[in-house]
């Protein structure tokens, strides 16, 4: 008897499609059967990806030409903006189908706010109040019977496993939130950019995209909810020398009394049987080194010498839990398999 | 029933230790009873390793605190020298423990050369004498049975795997080698050493140890047994800025009328069944890339522009295929394990 | 005729007495007399620093051995602590020598803040008090006639330079600074410490002494005395993975009615006779790359999504500006040399 | 009364023009009055180029609306194959303009040869017979009345200086030299491609267009005529994940019954007088970083263990030595001015 699931990777020559298929060659539950990559069909992985060459993978093929009633799920790594009408179209002609998406598409719940970050009206807006927001922790319940989750976006998932117990209990001042974020240079894509050429990124530190990056709307929707406030938040990303992970220093001040070893116990208690979320004792720092490649989500809390503040840091894999992972997480949610499955790599380090 | 493999690793402080660590908690039949580092006794691995920080893992031990009775597999990652007694030590007290040695101390078999290059006799000559040398793909059988394996060093597992082919067949000339080698900075260990250092070996290439380095006789040891001729090789490595990644290019001269079509040929036949060392078609490069992480070696062939010349390139993770990986492979063998055991991770790119 | 001034570095063994090395050597008005390095004494500096290989320079000598009353200036680059008694017996002995002190020894005003943070009583209050803080920008006058002159410390100089002018002219709120650092290795210096080496900084990122950097009580001073207000900042450091390069992301609450408009126009204004620090018009993010082994200080200012808050981005390379740079910058003050001599190298990129 | 020499540079959008500009800047005899990058035309060098913001640079212009007539010295820095026409025009019409070639058109003498590696017909026949190869150190005499001067590439630079001594004086056999050849990524230009990325090129090795890299004919060119055989090389280039740098590592076969130390002994007789190429002693090895961002070459000699060959190490940056630097060097013998003059900074290190 099989009992695998079989899958479909959306955009399999991207760096999120490639650690999806990384992942999903580990798992015990899934058959990859579907590879599309528009401009690459035809090819072999192998060919586009040669760190696949070891492994047996179908060929890539164009979204148009898959057959999408052989696949049960799908993720989703495309780019923002091309996933809404192929959503639409795989969702409607092969209803069983699971629909995983890591492109930002389905992420943003109201339409003005799409439009005024994203330049253009949504064109599935029937799917996006559908979709359930993928982040594990937190939307748990509703990602078991979904048919279209929306993952997090990498920063998202850094910023919002760390602040949303503290915003839903009111342990900090959500009006006050200055979120530092920190990331490797594959969060950015395999798009030919000038500033991503090694002799550009290499050796050199950037701020980026300062108070206009997509992923800070999403941050305010998922803090406003938990608050119960409307919430704008300092969002600043900076583009570091190294190829994965995501270091996010987060500054917050505290409310109702709260101190620093309040809120990290407050964290502790939030994520205690939690597989992937684990919160530093005092005195422990998190780094990125204790994630990459791996799906774990580390959070740490100093005080802050500033007297009612503190600072909170938490560290991900951005292509791992702020992408692929999550999003294999999800899928073994939505198919009743065993949470970590196909998720328990440590990291690779050195 | 529990039908796990009880293991220990000595010196789990080092890179090579931790990586065993790293593919032992994956692997479906080992289970990590102990993990020895004399000058970090009593402390966490999460202490030593902050990425091991979400699993549970043994307390650090002192090797004379260890039970070594409680474990049925020894993997040891100490430096070369330390090795010879503790190994004499644990076998003769536990005689159905099974060695795996990642350090240099069983891997020559002349004591005279040992001596030569170690700049001291061997403690443990009768059991080198028994140790079998643990290139895998060229030493299955014995390993098979072996009582004690000594994996071969990162660099010789690289060259050996391009060369032992062509050396036993005549293929090349065995007199006139080039190994022009490259490794990342973890081949050198975690001491403290300030040519290590980010601010030195960053931004920078350096040869280093040119023919003075002690993985040259343990090649010379092979590719002679392999060519039945008293064989001196060049091998000049280099430090390169990276992690980890190990890339070896080989000048060889050809006999017996060979090109460099053939001598691929040569070596995709000796590899056709294997899981883990491939053959890159014509025109297809090896990089370090490909392997990061992995247990995979590739070799590719080009033809030298100097007639009657061709050039070998050979990639692996040097300490995963070099060291921790290797010692996994050869673990499954002595076990009775599918050989691919825990092994099947492809490279972590980007 | 000799119109050279004869100079002494001390600790040229060390990343910033090297870089001061490298800028003397192509000042025209400097000949390098004297180079101590207790540990190193007897060596060339070619043993200690291969760069240098290619120029004649005396041999490393202890401090003890060095003749002082052969150099007019005296560069200091020691570890702090050691720095006290050396300088007094320097300058009691040879009351004509002008010391700079690239340490951190005699930065601090108030001597309890000094046994505070650095653990122990001060062993020159004398000339603590004389010493003159050699941010040169700020400090010009005082540095001229200085005898002794204490060199900030490399954060303090970038943020110092973002805030004083705000600071002083009251269009901050003082008492809410949030100061995210980041900065290359070579901060750390060239000691050997596990977290520095190339395996461990390398691909990765780490915040450190959260809360207990040494250089928040002088960033404080300073803003304290500018603003004419007790000021406690917010300074977290983290580590990335480049040799060289420092940025500071200031947070910031504007006060009195401003806009991010109006503080970029007041840090113009500032500067705007000056040749090291420039301030990046509307629309231009300052990144490391701009400043890499030059002496410039560049700043940016980016208005906050959030309401009267405001972002102050301000880059040097830490070595150059954030030391030996602005050593060589105050030489030419003292000695009355074009402020600029030595120091117009552009960066070198990539 | 103003001494400056004015100079234009062709293509200052590419790393060679930058640092060009960044060594014209320093020098105290040129005035940059052109700066000509047809796709940025119209562009200041901050907008190219922001490490460029603090410095007055004339604005981007095309070469076509460039004034010719207001140059003395021209330095090219296009893509192969641009440059023809290009100077052909130039030097017709101002023919007082010295005209300094960074680029690869102009080197080889055989219209055969240019015509199979670079694929098409040469445009200026007539002034590639006139050019003079610009390795310093071997052309002085005929670059000092140059009107066309090829500079060689950063692989044949550092190749040759390491082995035209040995072939013109019969020390090596010229007909087996194994060329291993290293590079930082700044070799390969600023175009924006795939394997460039710093996700892609970073923590890793590639070897690429192994025989077929177009320096191999440009290093036989010149071996052959030292030699007065023809001669062709094994040249084996790989990409090394750092910016600068470029590191050969050359295998040769000693002949007439020379050591390494007579091979030593005569590169050191035959660079005694040179300000830029330096012999190492016996025991150290050259390393890039010693040369990054300085006009120095140097060289290192090592005994192979296989009797009768050597390993010879060459060292320089590839963008100033291996090209902008030594261009300034020819200039400065064009112009009759000391030779070292604004190349005398020592390595950016660390």
């Amino acid at each position: 008897m099989n009992d695998k699931i079989r899958i479909g990777v959306l955009g399999a020559s991207g760096y999120t499609g490639a650690d999806l298929v990384r992942l999903a060659l580990l798992h015990p539950r899934m058959e990859i059967t579907t590879l599309t990559a528009n401009t690459h069909a035809g090819k072999s992985m192998a060919e586009v990806f040669p760190h696949f060459s070891f492994v047996d993978l179908p060929r890539l093929t164009t979204i148009e030409d898959a057959d999408w009633g052989s696949v049960d799920a799908v993720f989703c790594g495309l780019p923002h903006g091309t996933t809404q009408e192929i959503t639409r179209s795989v969702l409607s002609k092969h209803p069983k189908v699971r629909f995983i998406d890591m492109s930002a598409d389905f992420r943003l719940r109201n339409p003005e706010t799409y439009k005024a970050w994203y330049g253009s009206d949504h064109a599935a807006m029937d799917l996006q109040v559908e979709a359930v927001y993928g982040l594990t922790e937190h939307y748990r319940t509703a990602i078991r019977d979904a048919r279209l989750v929306a993952c997090p976006g990498c920063y998202p998932t850094a910023t919002l496993l760390a602040l949303l117990p503290l915003a839903s209990s009111g342990r900090i001042d959500v009006s006050d939130i200055v979120i530092d974020a920190k990331s490797g240079v594959s969060g950015a894509g395999r798009g030919l950019k000038q500033n991503l050429l090694f002799t550009e990124a290499g050796e050199g530190l950037s701020p980026y995209s300062v108070g206009k990056h997509r992923h800070a709307p999403e941050i305010e929707q998922e803090i406003s909810k938990a608050s119960g406030q409307d919430v704008i938040v300092n969002f600043t990303p900076h583009l570091i020398p190294m190829s994965r992970g995501e270091l996010c220093t987060i500054y917050v001040r505290l409310a109702g009394g709260s101190s620093a070893d309040d809120i990290r116990a407050e964290l502790m208690d939030a994520y205690r049987e939690e597989s992937f979320v684990h919160v530093a004792p005092a005195g422990i720092l998190p780094q990125t080194q204790n994630v990459r490649g791996s799906n774990y989500c580390q959070i740490g809390v100093v005080p802050d010498r500033i007297p009612g503040r503190a600072i909170v840091i938490s560290v991900i894999d951005n292509l791992v839990k702020g992408s692929a992972g999550q999003a294999v997480q999800n899928f073994n949610l939505m198919f009743d398999i065993e949470e970590t499955t196909g998720l328990m790599q440590q990291a690779l380090f050195p």
